[in-house]
């Protein structure tokens, strides 16, 4: 709203430089949680290569002209091998483009940046990651659920529950329900019978506050309240498909008086305070 | 370097009304990393409260004329006591200022603005919350370390090891090296010789390796890199100093081959290749 030029030109943002590739971390959702140095890769970007789960409305701050290609990775959902993306980054670098690879929350969690990165620098590409807000963090607070607090928890794990060789067991549920500590689940929608068991497993109680926030910080943003026991269930009756963040643990109760008064950045259908479960 | 003012106020970014305070996370310590929306805060405040880990360039970027206020809380040190805070945000609210509380990283990621929210809604006062880049996961990218990779990690914990009332069994630590997973250590400089003495107690080996960055994504960062074994020995003699995240994992070792090759955003004294240590 009162957004001018003047302060963000006197930061000398780095510059972008033809041949080389950054991987930017586009937040959430919500256009306004994009940083600094992610608008300022869009617009000098000539072209963007960007996940499914990147908005329009992001996009939309690519500098006119920029060429947008999108990889179309989502889930489980047919889309691009790792690796044509990969060689389509490397590739349009060499053509001697600013190229930017644009994907969902942060380059470095849970989105095989690494694995980009590493490429890149293998054939001696410039590259440079932008950190991005990471969905994990955001959903939760457009949830009103903080992801520490001191009353709560000293520590929380994120993980992913999205294996993409089947395999559950590259964490190890029983002894994550031991830590007694809050759990953030990305990708873990389909997966979610499979984890909770193990949780419970481990000695997590049935009672233990779980919330699925949908499409975080986007005005389609949905919010349904559970617990561990019946978890599963209340995701398949409320429909909650992916994109989505699972927060488990006991700072998920703080919500209840947080979401009354906070007032989100992003009108959405129920805002931080109404659940659809 | 080429950001103009058009998109963004195309953006129609929210107002920050007279009375209302927005909490804000200022991000790890680049300025660039701060967001659209904390820009947006920060243009339209008449009072910003902040804490001593926000930068003078982030402050630099608040609205002229607006009145700068430092609550001065850093790590151990002598500071304005938490009610002190909450009750001046409260009155500065109730003063009908427009109030930008600015917190380094995100508000709700191990920055007490949990309770800060919660005394604000309390009290009636409208409150939103900006999430911040965390340091936790900005300061391991700018040392070139991916916070999760294929195929290190399908987990990470963060944690905090700062502990107000000198109670470390907040963290089980012990249960957590059993999670062998990564481990990010906020605020556990000076605690840094019990939390590894315990994590090796839970079988952590003492060869697990271990990376502090200090001061992340400013021009000051310092990179020292060790292991679970010497941890303690070498950030003291390496005079690591706080403000420093602290990596723990297999994924730590990734930075050997990532360092040499991604390109800092900003210039600093070893970017991401050389270590003091």
């Amino acid at each position: 709203m009162i957004i001018d030029s003047d302060p963000l030109a006197a930061m000398r943002l780095p510059e972008l430089r033809p041949g080389a590739a950054w991987l930017v971390g586009a937040g959430p959702g919500d256009p306004g949680l994009l940083t600094i140095h992610a608008v300022n890769a869009l617009r000098q970007a000539d072209v963007v290569l960007y996940d499914a789960l990147v908005s329009d409305r992001v996009l939309a701050l690519a500098r006119p002209g920029a060429r947008l290609e999108e990889t179309g990775k989502r889930g489980y959902e047919a889309s691009m091998p790792q690796a044509d993306i990969t060689n389509r980054i490397i590739q349009l670098a060499r053509e001697g483009l600013r190229v930017v690879r644009l994907k969902g929350g942060d380059p470095f969690v849970f989105g095989r940046g690494s694995e980009e990165a590493s490429a890149l620098v293998d054939e001696g590409i410039p590259v440079s990651i932008v950190p991005g807000i990471t969905s994990g963090i955001a959903a939760l607070t457009a949830a009103a659920i903080p992801l520490t607090a001191r009353e709560t928890n000293s520590a929380v794990t994120l993980a992913t529950g999205h294996f993409s060789d089947g395999d559950s067991n590259r964490v190890d549920w029983e002894n994550l329900a031991r830590l007694k500590q809050p759990i953030v689940l990305y990708m873990a929608v389909r997966q979610i019978g499979v984890i909770v068991n193990r949780l419970m497993s481990g000695g997590l109680s049935p009672e233990t506050p779980v919330t699925f926030v949908s499409e975080a910080t986007t005005p389609a943003q949905r919010v349904v309240d559970s617990m561990l026991g019946r978890a599963e269930g209340d995701a398949s009756a409320a429909d909650v498909s992916a994109p989505a963040i699972i927060a488990i643990g006991a700072n998920v109760a703080l919500r209840r008086s947080l979401a009354a008064g906070l007032v989100p950045l992003v009108p959405c259908r129920n805002g931080h305070g109404i659940s659809d479960g």
